[in-house]
């Protein structure tokens, strides 16, 4: 009977969890949108939403100390609620760079229009994929899954890297364009963060299933 | 008997977090005088400390997790390992933000030396100064002085809003610097970043100290 109750609670925290990464998730889309349509309501929409996903870490962490103080959980059980509580930092700082991006494309809506060389949609569509991906992997406990987002990290990275050199160039080229440069230099940056993000809950995933920690690349059982 | 060697463990934990936060204050001083000096050797020890970091936050979870199974801590003890789970992750990332440093001194030292608008120490002092603070809160206990590391968070903010509007200034009338302003410019946001780390760490302390949640500016006891 404990038992049962003490997997309820374990379900509870993953659904809480998820219901955050529903919202994070959303703000991402939202300010990706926002930086191709340039529909400004969206970005107000990605602020508005960040205090809801700020009170929701503080609640899933005071779930996840009353479960630990409470049910003494062992092994796969301790795991899973340590999972929980690295990836709803990471969540939450996703959020953040959600926000960073709305406010750049806010800055962006002040300027004149200009072409740029650097593929933000492509960009935000890898990251949004990784999070994706990671999330899945939490959900359904797939280290297989997990272990495809951290693949996917390289060619974000070596997107943002190319990012950084075109708009370096182009800013050479055409000095008025430095604002809008810059403004998508960060977008890039806030993008591969996200990324970042995406892949400390895949190693996550991995830890609590697998119970080996392969952050850094370092496989210890 | 059991409560002594038990006090031992959380004593050992503390000790190891302060030795790994010892290794990313260097790296974190080391990367930023590479920026003054452009002594480049000091970003390759930057570069060389990194896998004892990331070892280091390995064991330093084994052990936390270690202590949550094998002990049951509760109130106190269980915020404070909580606190260490938090830190070692912030820590982490803190050299990360290091390493990125770095990164940026060695390809400004590729190219030619130019003035820039920004105050790269005053910034980098600052962000030290956040981090050495929030390490003294948790080695004491002391919430208060953790809540002074929050209002410098401020002025760090400040400057780095400021450098991104003076370097976009400075590359309109001086396309040319435009790669050195781009370094530079990355430079202050991971200082900035360094800066949101000690932040984190000194809720964490306030946190374990008080039993209050000061995250997002919600007390919630």
């Amino acid at each position: 009977m404990i038992r049962i109750k003490f997997q309820q609670s374990l379900d509870e925290l993953k659904e809480r969890l998820l219901v955050m990464a529903g919202l994070v998730e959303q703000a991402i889309q939202r300010a990706t949108e926002a930086y191709t349509s340039r529909d400004y309501s969206l970005c107000e929409q990605v602020r508005n939403s960040e205090p809801t996903i700020n009170r929701m870490e503080l609640e899933i962490d005071q779930l996840a100390l009353d479960l630990l103080a409470m049910e003494h959980p062992l092994a796969v059980d301790l795991r899973f609620i340590l999972a929980v509580i690295h990836i709803n930092v990471d969540l939450e700082r996703m959020g953040d760079q959600a926000a960073g991006i709305a406010m750049r494309v806010l800055d962006l809506g002040r300027q004149s229009k200009v072409d740029l060389p650097v593929d933000i949609p492509r960009l935000a569509q890898l990251a949004s994929a990784m999070v994706r991906k990671s999330l899945q992997a939490f959900i359904e406990g797939d280290a297989d899954l997990a272990q495809s987002v951290l693949m996917l990290d390289d060619q974000v990275d070596e997107i943002n890297r190319e990012a950084f050199h075109s708009l370096t160039t182009l800013i050479k080229g055409q000095p008025d364009s430095a604002p809008q440069a810059l403004d998508t230099l960060i977008i890039s940056r806030n993008l591969e963060r996200i990324g970042d993000h995406a892949t400390n809950i895949a190693e996550d995933v991995i830890f609590w299933v697998r119970g080996a920690d392969v952050r850094h690349h370092v496989v210890s059982v």
